[in-house]
């Protein structure tokens, strides 16, 4: 499959215009694009742009509703319990993750729980709004039900990713992670190669290990196959303690939302009801942040340069890798493979737009 | 190897009276023994009795300092931080976790970071402290360094547990794990069946995987081999997640305490360093805590009723086999294996105790 090199500026044209079209307004358009486009340079493929046509199918579906505004449910000198109203996720995610922040302003640490939201895009880019503030974030969400419980054969959970950010220098501390053993998109990627899935990460309709990419991804989509927890389908390498932390992410955002548990999203006629949980927290309450700070920079060097396995050069710490294809695509452009770049032109075909006025660099 | 099975009341009484002659005043005793026993009736051999010999070794090198009294270094309506001041693990933990449940009660959430401790036991224990209060409880402890990072060869984080608990019936959902693949018990163990272990598992000197259990031990103790964390040595099953994971409780313990990464614990003359992070959250500030319970308790159901995986009867939530347990053994005994037994004999006998006046069901 060819790829195409885009650069920032004219995907983000592009992507804020067809949002904008979509009928949010030039505010909007530009808050989901900033959340899309920061997936795309961190390399984070399967969360970026390409994820446009996605986003618009929620829209049809009746999903998501664009004019949406999240409403503050409760609230005490800690805590928000937000609903989002079936609002686009990234924006409700910004306000959410903002109404943690200003808690953590004034009493050191906010919890916000969302419920009745959609798809936030990666769960990192709000840990990271907190980062921003010099501060600790924690970013979750539940999702479409993909990952079966251990011994299980359906899928019960969604991938649920866990973020965690802290900053330091020459980059935060970040950790952007699904909580199975791979992602959905990774097993879609896979797929694309030919090659067969390894054993432990996903499990059939037969209840047994499914090889074949596409069988998953068909199972998965119908509901009768699903991906394994991080660790896999046995306890013998720790599935179970993936799927524990999957049931921390669920618990603290659709459980203590009031929420819609992950086996039920996307289940009731116009309404995904996807669940998120913030928190922001001002390291002030445990000592002089720079202090802090000073003391994880010095770990997260002295982990970088511990001794190497066999035939590997490199350690890395986390938000590392995200921070150089950062600074690499923005130089050289965001890779788009062809499958996107057609779906991207149908839709500006969809949309009235001209396709390659935004991406003249595509012009046969 | 044979196995005895000991009743609980026995056990309680030699464990007080052993750390009752390490030094312990009576209260303290009876503390550090129900912390071991839960571990016992919860099934974690690992954690039980089992362990009085190595804490009877850390109270002789120096690192445990019996008579200390963890002091609160600095607190807001929030949070606190404690220095152990070198005191044996299972009190400093259940003082730090009653402050955070005293924050909770008054702010609605309490987070208390802990340095300067030692090995404290079971993780569990302390967030089912917050669970029995009506809370949410969290618990974590950084280590001796066992666990290798993705793509290292030497130990630099610990097998850091993570645990977190909250009310539900029949039972709390009740998650307590190591972020790595397997905890070191669990290696032990394995060694005394003299089978190899898997791959995946652990790493060597030479920097590649290492299948035998006495070989990895060593290498552990030595500091040139380690465990991988959770998804193993490869980033195909997920390995840089479980160093994620792992990084997280090194963060909250250590980093927020101003006190000792895991690669620096027990390097110190007389001084462990251990760090622990503990929070206790009331869903009051999320909304009616009947109602959240239920919804929890709808979803374990739900997760427990769906399909099975080949060959597979049952799927557990977290908490039901240490429910299980604690009500078996209760019944029947705790079994402990002659190893063990001989352990504690020898102890006896250098504490002057007449090991069968406590356990008559041992005489010959």
């Amino acid at each position: 499959m060819s790829i195409n090199l885009l650069t920032y500026d004219n995907l983000k044209i592009f992507c804020e215009a067809a949002f904008h079209r979509f009928g949010f307004n030039e505010h909007d358009s530009a808050v989901i694009t900033d959340v899309l486009l920061l997936a795309d340079l961190y390399g984070i493929d399967s969360h970026g742009t390409n994820r446009i046509v996605m986003y618009h199918d929620q829209i049809r579906a009746g999903y998501i509703d664009i004019g949406a505004k999240p409403l503050i449910v409760s609230e005490t000198p800690v805590s928000a319990v937000i609903d989002g109203m079936s609002g686009m996720g990234q924006l409700v995610s910004k306000f959410a993750m903002k109404k943690a922040i200003a808690l953590a302003k004034t009493s050191g640490i906010g919890l916000v729980t969302v419920r009745n939201s959609n798809h936030y895009g990666i769960a990192g880019y709000y840990s990271l709004m907190a980062c921003n503030e010099g501060f600790l974030g924690i970013s979750m969400t539940n999702s479409l039900a993909a990952v079966v419980p251990t011994f299980g054969r359906v899928p019960m959970l969604g991938t649920n990713p866990f973020a965690f950010s802290f900053p330091a220098v020459p980059q935060p501390f970040h950790f952007d992670a699904s909580t199975s053993v791979v992602t959905v998109g990774k097993a879609e990627v896979s797929g694309k190669t030919g090659k067969a899935l390894p054993v432990g990460w996903g499990i059939n309709a037969d209840g047994y290990d499914e090889l074949d990419p596409s069988a998953l991804l068909r199972g998965i989509y119908a509901g009768t196959a699903g991906l394994h927890p991080l660790g896999g389908g046995t306890e013998e390498h720790g599935g179970h303690k993936g799927y524990g932390f999957s049931m921390v992410v669920e618990i603290l955002s659709s459980i203590m939302s009031g929420g819609t548990t992950s086996n039920h999203v996307e289940k009731e006629e116009g309404k995904s009801g996807v669940c998120h949980f913030f928190a922001a927290i001002d390291p002030k309450i445990f000592g002089n942040p720079a202090v802090i700070q000073n003391k994880l920079e010095i770990f997260l060097e002295e982990l970088r340069n511990s001794m190497k396995a066999d035939g590997k050069d490199r350690i890395y710490t986390h938000g590392e890798k995200e921070a150089e294809s950062y600074t690499r695509r923005i130089e050289e452009g965001i890779p788009v493979n062809e499958k996107t770049v057609e779906e991207m032109k149908d839709l500006a075909d969809y949309l009235k737009m001209d396709f390659y006025r935004y991406f003249p660099e595509l012009k046969i």
